[in-house]
């Protein structure tokens, strides 16, 4: 029952299930797609991401990619209508909908609850791409009562499709994702909201930080308060984390109580090397080979022009945007064994390369 | 007086002191340095930023770049050591330290209070750049008392080194950086805090949205208490606002009321409008070419060497980094009317260009 599935059924084809029908079908997996919403079906169906109809047997697989607020009624529609499927889906919470499912009677040992991390700003089939979960974490949280085989079919799905695959309990998934994606999207929309009263002149007065914080602000609020409210208990245990060290810095500060802000900051740092993808987790080690460019039109173009001279393959490109521009330093990263060559080929051509 | 000064005396060698004097140094101006660490003024000398000793008569102007806990005493030295000198400062909030400067009874009429967002991760003088403040915003924030000569003087010198300068009141601005500079980098520091409980599993249950929020987490704790408890009214104020705002919507979570989590996300929605740089306030406005590149060493080298090849010059590029890797699609900014040409030629070089 392992290894690639031969046949799934994908309900909802927005970017998630769209994207999961793509990168199935290019592994040689027939795939069906369903959608409440025929022109979001079509548009994923035309992408080519499924096939339309319904399976005559039980598919190996049934892989629920509805929103948040549906998603336990159609598992157990679907562990109900296919009663030898293993049916799993895509929610970002895992507590409440195991309890919603379970409350339905419906065979539980058949739902393996999935979540795969890996959301774009840009939604809908239109936004799908067969390589979305690649390098991605795709967690699985089994329930005692989830066969173990039927966890093991859906863990190899998803990494056929790249992805990095972690098992943890719906509790502690929940509490995690209350601490690393629903608080971090709860404090940008509250910080972008304390920016009402400035003026233009004054908000002006901001860096790269602002930009950096708030940027998850400007997510679909009805998407956010589906997740929100679905998690709504771990997310205001979390909360309470926050507002408990807030009114220490806020009180420290008033109170001028510099040792209480000190350690605030320096808990902070100590909590930010956990965050991965920053501080030398990555999977391959880079050297940065920082370029000053001029803020001139099309100078990017021709640095790169000059980077592909040197022969040196670039593995990833990391640029500062001043007010919205590209600006200043570019750091170009490439194998450390090759920082080298590149330096020196682009300093013949005249650039200016930082040690 | 206007126009770009003759002599400038920088005091403080750091990286906002160093990328000073080598600006002004390329625009023709006579820079002395000086800084308490010796070595410190001799990196910076190095690197062109200036020369050591001091100036025989009074220079034009004096620039202040030292760490903000000593900057009233040494603007109040300069004041009094150079009778006939416009003295000007770096420190990122103002209240406070035009009151301690009043306080010693200096001729407060020569200060004009400064502050140049332009920070960047590195410090010290090695990473200063002459261009560093090149479409940065720097605030002046003159008081009553300050002589509107000696305000347009260092507004000239500002605008020398490309800075868009903005006047406003050391009230306003040390309200408004409270609001887009402290407490961004408070939350930043108290969302990474929070990850602490996390095993390595669950914190990768994590995106793109995580590591935004806290990379301004691992700021150096010092120099940030420093800026916080210099301003410490207005970002206890500003942080009063977040505490009511979070309190809301953890009750709204615990109480079961969606609509409360509803109207703050959407209120964050209105407010990161508001942030530069994003959302169109672009100075020009160029049209993204999304292309997915593969997953494979030096794709990134290829595709910018394929971007050559069809002529069309490159304005900025943004990269999903998927944990740490760059990986998926890469968004490729060109002058609108070139979009076309770099779509058909990116396709016709093998390319999957997205519409």
């Amino acid at each position: 029952m392992s290894g690639v599935p031969q046949s799934v059924l994908v309900i909802g084809s927005g970017l998630i299930g769209a994207s999961i029908g793509l990168g199935l079908r290019r592994r040689g997996t027939r795939v069906w797609l369903q959608d409440a919403d025929p022109d979001a079906e079509e548009l994923a169906r035309s992408r080519g991401a499924g096939e339309s109809g319904v399976p005559t047997d039980d598919p190996e697989l049934v892989i629920v990619a509805v929103p948040p607020a549906s998603a336990a009624a159609v598992i157990s529609e679907a562990l109900d209508t296919y009663l030898t499927s293993t049916v799993s889906d895509v929610a970002s919470t895992k507590s409440h909908l195991l309890l919603d499912v379970e409350g339905v009677g419906s065979d539980i040992s058949r739902f393996v609850p999935g979540h795969p991390l890996a959301g774009r700003e840009i939604s809908g089939a239109g936004a799908a791409r067969a390589d979305l979960f690649a390098d991605r974490v795709w967690a699985l949280t089994p329930s005692e009562r989830t066969d173990p085989a039927r966890t093991a079919q859906v863990a190899a799905m998803a990494a056929s499709l790249g992805a990095l695959v972690v098992r943890t309990t719906p509790e502690a998934h929940d509490r995690a994702v209350a601490l690393t994606s629903h608080t971090p999207q709860v404090v940008s929309s509250l910080v972008a909201a304390g920016l009402a009263p400035l003026d233009e002149a004054d908000v002006r007065l901001s860096g790269q930080g602002l930009r950096d914080v708030t940027r998850l602000a400007s997510s679909d609020p009805e998407l956010w308060t589906e997740i929100l409210t679905s998690n709504a208990g771990p997310v205001a245990d979390a909360l309470d984390g926050l507002l408990e060290r807030l009114t220490a810095i806020r009180d420290g500060l008033r109170e001028g109580r510099a040792d209480e802000v000190r350690a605030a900051l320096a808990a902070g740092v100590a909590g930010a090397r956990h965050v991965p993808g920053k501080h030398g987790s990555q999977p391959v080690a880079y050297a940065a080979v920082p370029v000053v460019i001029a803020d001139r039109p099309g100078e990017l173009g021709r640095l790169f022009a000059a980077v592909g001279e040197t022969g040196v393959n670039l593995e990833d490109v990391r640029i500062d945007h001043a007010q919205g521009r590209p600006t200043g330093i570019v750091e170009l990263e490439v194998r450390p064994e090759r920082a080298g060559v590149l330096a020196t080929g682009l300093r013949a051509a005249g650039y200016e390369v930082r040690d």
